[in-house]
């Protein structure tokens, strides 16, 4: 081989990778570049896929929370759940939450939202859609924070067509997080431990999950409109005075006798849990020890020089290499396991409260039926009241068996001795009316509860696909009118529900 | 100054610490020795200051148990118990364990124990020394496993001086550690998941202990003595062929009508859980990590060149920098604040169980009082069995609430879910005999608490006055005389009791 072919061949061979080397670096750097620079996107700009121009990683990511499909019925898992609901929207449907993608649309699908046919009909008031899209903060920008709460659920049907999304957590000037929903900022400083104008951004990485995963209520608000009209805000406030412990929290509740509902068969006050999955995320291990929502939920991802945060939230064991393994040694499968045992134990208590509490109720209307008398009722009731908010307050949120689980299965006690507490009071009480040994009808299927506490369903299901077909539809159109509504949202959309559609 | 003057400051200066720090090595290397080296004891000694004499570090910690010296009447604290416990030793005299150094004066001062007049008077069975002494493993070798768990407590008295040592965990050849009890080794064999055969120098760092803490019970076995006389021993079991979960070790003693003793007040038939540390261990974080007892109760101890295993075993708070720390970090004050709400929340869920399980057996011994069947009573009864021994295995080992919260929390629910399943059915019960608004009678203090059970609490004190004067002394003397008493192991005892003396 002649030197000059040798020094050819040497040259391509070192040369070239280098050059692919310096190409790669300098494409990194570009893309590194794209991701530190501050792009134009207009002030609470709600469609997702105009930030996603800017940020096609976290918006591809978070486009991926599409995967979560399934519709799961859990009324039909747990038909207990449709007496302890009994006279509440979550009696009449109750799915399984899928991915951020879907959050619009299951609102807007479920049963407990109803059939609205304008803007002022019901069932449910316009904070309905506070956690639900990116459309919110644009709206309460728009028209006040008062105005915003005020009025039926459809009231704010075609401003509201696109699910949570960027503008949700993200100011379009610096993009740094940031709350876009004040009540937070309020409830953070009236419970005090963590004033938010000392939040870190490690804290913000928590709390602008915080804005939805929480506990909350709407507190009635007097307020005076443009027409000098007398209004009534419903005003979604977190319950924190007192802290955020299960037992603050009732007791904020008992101080100013908020009742969520009128329970259709006992008659008690009942209150709801949504889902505080931050109040009992900071009593656990993870939580004490500084981590926030988003380093197992959102963890980092490196592609070449890249690194970002990725937005398809989910389960942090789809992810465990990148997750649990960041910080802990193990295999995967000790991990799976280790955590199946904190479901099973919650799991466990769980459905006892649930059988205990469903039962409290059939027995509470049976005393009733018979002639109970107000005062006789009230402290069983009152054990209802306490039983099924700390059994709500353990379970209703994304993981708070794994988050902390002994906070959880503590509660769960708790509840269970509420309930049971109850139930010994109406045996007495049934006992004085001759029903000593009352045993609660059958409530072993979805079927048979919804008959129990006389759910008209397929009444609601038939109204409900009217304004599938029609109201909703409408909505989007309107949407769209406006400039809006993002069709990327809803790309491949399919009507999937728990009732025939 | 002189150059040779100088040169003698330096000689002196360098060649002395040399030469100090020749004479510790040789120091070191001589203790070091010392402790590889094999001693001459003899089998199975039970005096543990001849063991000393080779091993001075491991015996002047264990001697340091000493410290550990306070009496606190629990049935004083938890008045309850006394209820629980109606017709069984714990109602008459209950303390929190002291250190090991006391093991056997107590067992021998409590008022459980009672006032034996001779070999032959009861209350207790010979068993009841099992975990007590390091003479058991030498009187066992003596007779035979059968013939010691032949006959009373007293019977034993003479030949049973010196509290647990050396000898129960120490091998006097090799001075590795080994089982002194076959019960042991037979219960891991019929558990299977990890045969005794299996066991590792690490395993065995917990088996040691677990020859004493952990649940057990006296199995009726039939033999026939020298003299063929028919005998019954009463041989120590570990109830674990199912498995040691709570659920498990009660089906065990379910499937086999194991009765402790019958409620004085209830007549439920009884199980006491005796101290299922072990057990519930192994299903916590530490436990599944493969750390055993000894890590975090024994730490090494390094001291120079020597590095020996402290032997004063107690609680690992004592000494965080040398247990928590050494894997985990944190501030000790952290450790405090996190162990302290795990045990506040055992004791909430715990006091609910024991004030439901108390009121539990009032109000059955007033059914039975108004003339309730057995046929109605048994469901009720199965309930209290069952959440009594539930809510006794979450609570009656040494610190269940730390080395497994989660399990002690599950367990401590579904104990308060069958006590009030129990109050329940009661409630019926009561009402049908026209007693439906019954209250319990007040049992806030352990003297109105013996009250309500009848026991003859000034009585007990003045018999057992009387033994302490008389056969306990006796037993010593005994001792002595027979050449296997170690007067070390009462150096500085001073009698101190809950009740006068």
């Amino acid at each position: 081989m002649r030197k000059s072919t040798l020094l050819t061949i040497v040259c391509v061979t070192v040369m070239v990778p280098m050059l692919l080397l310096g190409v790669s670096i300098k494409e990194n750097k570009a893309a590194q570049q794209a991701i530190n620079e501050v792009p134009k996107i207009p002030k609470l700009e709600p469609r997702s896929s105009e930030w996603g121009k800017y940020f096609p990683r976290q918006y591809e990511t978070y486009m991926g929370t599409k995967k979560s499909d399934e519709i799961k019925d859990v009324l039909q898992g747990s038909p207990e759940l449709v007496i302890l609901w009994a006279g509440y929207g979550f009696s009449k449907d109750y799915n399984a939450p899928r991915g951020h993608f879907y959050m619009l649309e299951d609102n807007m699908n479920t049963l407990r939202t109803g059939a609205p046919l304008n803007p002022q009909t019901g069932p449910m008031p316009t904070p309905c859609w506070t956690c639900k899209s990116s459309d919110v903060p644009r709206l309460i920008d728009k028209k006040g924070e008062l105005d915003f709460y005020t009025g039926k659920w459809a009231r704010h049907g075609g401003e509201i067509v696109n699910p949570i999304g960027c503008a949700d957590c993200h100011s379009n000037d610096t993009m740094k997080l940031t709350l876009t929903r004040d009540y937070l900022k309020r409830a953070l400083d009236a419970e005090g431990s963590k004033p938010f104008a000392e939040a870190t951004h490690q804290d913000m990485r928590s709390l602008v999950c915080a804005q939805c995963h929480a506990e909350y209520y709407f507190k009635d608000t007097e307020w005076t409109d443009d027409q000098g009209q007398k209004q009534v805000a419903k005003v979604v406030t977190f319950p924190w005075d007192n802290g955020m412990v299960a037992e603050d929290i009732e007791t904020y509740y008992d101080q100013r006798n908020f009742v969520d509902w009128t329970h259709a068969l006992s008659k008690t006050p009942m209150l709801k849990a949504q889902h505080p999955d931050y109040e009992t995320f900071i009593t656990g291990a993870h939580g004490k020890q500084g981590l926030s929502c988003a380093d197992c939920h959102m963890p980092y991802v490196r592609e070449g020089g890249v690194k970002y945060t990725n937005h398809q939230i989910g389960s942090p064991l789809d992810n465990i290499a990148n997750t649990c393994l960041n910080c802990h040694s193990g295999t995967e499968q000790e991990f799976r396991a280790t955590i199946a045992e904190k479901l099973a134990r919650k799991d466990e208590l769980s459905r006892t409260a649930m059988d205990i509490l469903a039962k409290a109720h059939l027995e509470a209307k049976q005393a009733w039926d018979l002639g109970a008398t107000e005062e006789e009722m009230k402290p069983a009731l009152q054990d209802i009241r306490h039983g099924q908010w700390r059994w709500d307050y353990s379970i209703a949120g994304h993981g708070a068996f794994f988050h902390a689980p002994e906070e959880t299965l503590r509660v769960l006690g708790s509840a269970i001795n509420k309930g049971q507490e109850a139930r010994i009071k109406l045996r007495a009480i049934l006992a004085k009316y001759n029903a000593g040994d009352f045993q609660a009808p059958d409530f072993s299927t979805k079927e048979k509860a919804q008959q129990i506490i006389g759910l008209p369903y397929d009444k609601l299901v038939e109204e409900k696909q009217q304004f599938l077909n029609g109201l909703k539809q409408e909505w989007f159109k309107q949407g769209a009118e406006k400039g809006i509504y993002d069709p990327k949202s809803r790309e491949g959309m399919e009507l999937k529900t728990s009732y025939p559609n």
